[in-house]
């Protein structure tokens, strides 16, 4: 399906996100859409698997969001996680957690997940997604330059693939590189039309 | 080795590419660079292996920006090929073209091949890195919308993954994603590095 049947369709499409990456991902896409920032508490059950905290959060953020708008209208959520080994990295609270993080990352191989939570009229939907992203070795040189001179702050595991630690540090990916920045959008792609029909 | 190391030691760094994909990942890399968009004959001899044709090719824009600056500019010069099976799709001539290359390649698993030469003093270095991407199965229907509404004749094999139809038809990539826009980013840090030594 055309970008224009979709927008036929939905006279009235919500990103219920701040991220302007995200923002980004989604007119990349072909849609027109309002931004809804959310700001809620994304803290989770310890009981929950690590591999399903975004799609905890994302149907969090959907709960929230859907409170403020008519059921007519397509509300789309994303929350994304990384996590190395049996630990969750979220956003760093300073500069020095996020040195932490990213000396975790360094030289290894870590899984990033998105979740995307979708509602329109009386149907859901909620997906995730993984991609793995491998860093090359970076001294603590080359990480406190990053973290000194980019925006490592709001983002989970303290960096940005499009970011310039991204651009040097970032050998391999095995899977969807849109999904590390923020949004899986082939597979989003197809949901929306999924829950179009 | 910070940004600031690459500039002390390059007054002059010229990227001999009018891609403005190329000219933004190099900025993201944290480079100052002039551009020399070069127009030369893309042409290759019938008896090199595919997988070496980025390499030849990336050779010969260097032969040709080499002729314009002094020995003492880091000279950077790329090529990028897009293959399936046994053959090379490079831009496309017609809008009829880019519907039977792009045809090729939904559905399956292509290559792409960067190679990157730099040039400095009497230092010379060519590499090449390939990225595998996997494209969805697209319908004719959304291949015609892409090619009328996005800039496709200037792309090898048809295609920007970072434009509408990477979003929508890339379900995967195993490798580096830069390197398919157009710049094996990462490694060509290490090599501009190893350049300066």
């Amino acid at each position: 399906m055309q970008p224009s049947f979709i927008k036929n369709k939905f006279p009235k499409i919500i990103l219920g996100s701040g991220s302007p990456r995200r923002k980004e991902l989604l007119e990349k896409m072909g849609l027109d859409f309002k931004i809804h920032s959310l700001d809620i508490d994304e803290s989770y059950p310890a009981s929950i698997p690590l591999n399903k905290i975004a799609t905890y959060i994302s149907q969090i953020k959907m709960k929230h969001l859907s409170t403020f708008y008519e059921k007519s209208c397509l509300l789309i959520t994303a929350d994304t996680v990384v996590r190395y080994k049996n630990e969750v990295l979220g956003k760093p609270l300073d500069p020095n957690q996020s040195i932490e993080m990213l000396k975790k990352l360094v030289g290894k191989t870590h899984i990033v997940t998105t979740a995307c939570a979708l509602k329109y009229k009386e149907k859901e939907i909620v997906f995730s997604e993984d991609t793995k992203v491998h860093f090359k070795q970076l001294n603590d040189d080359l990480l406190s330059y990053y973290i000194q001179n980019y925006q490592a702050l709001d983002k989970a595991g303290s960096y940005g693939i499009q970011d310039w630690i991204g651009m040097i540090g970032v050998e391999k990916i095995i899977g969807s590189y849109t999904n590390v920045v923020g949004l899986p959008t082939s597979r989003l792609y197809e949901k929306i039309i999924e829950i179009a029909e």
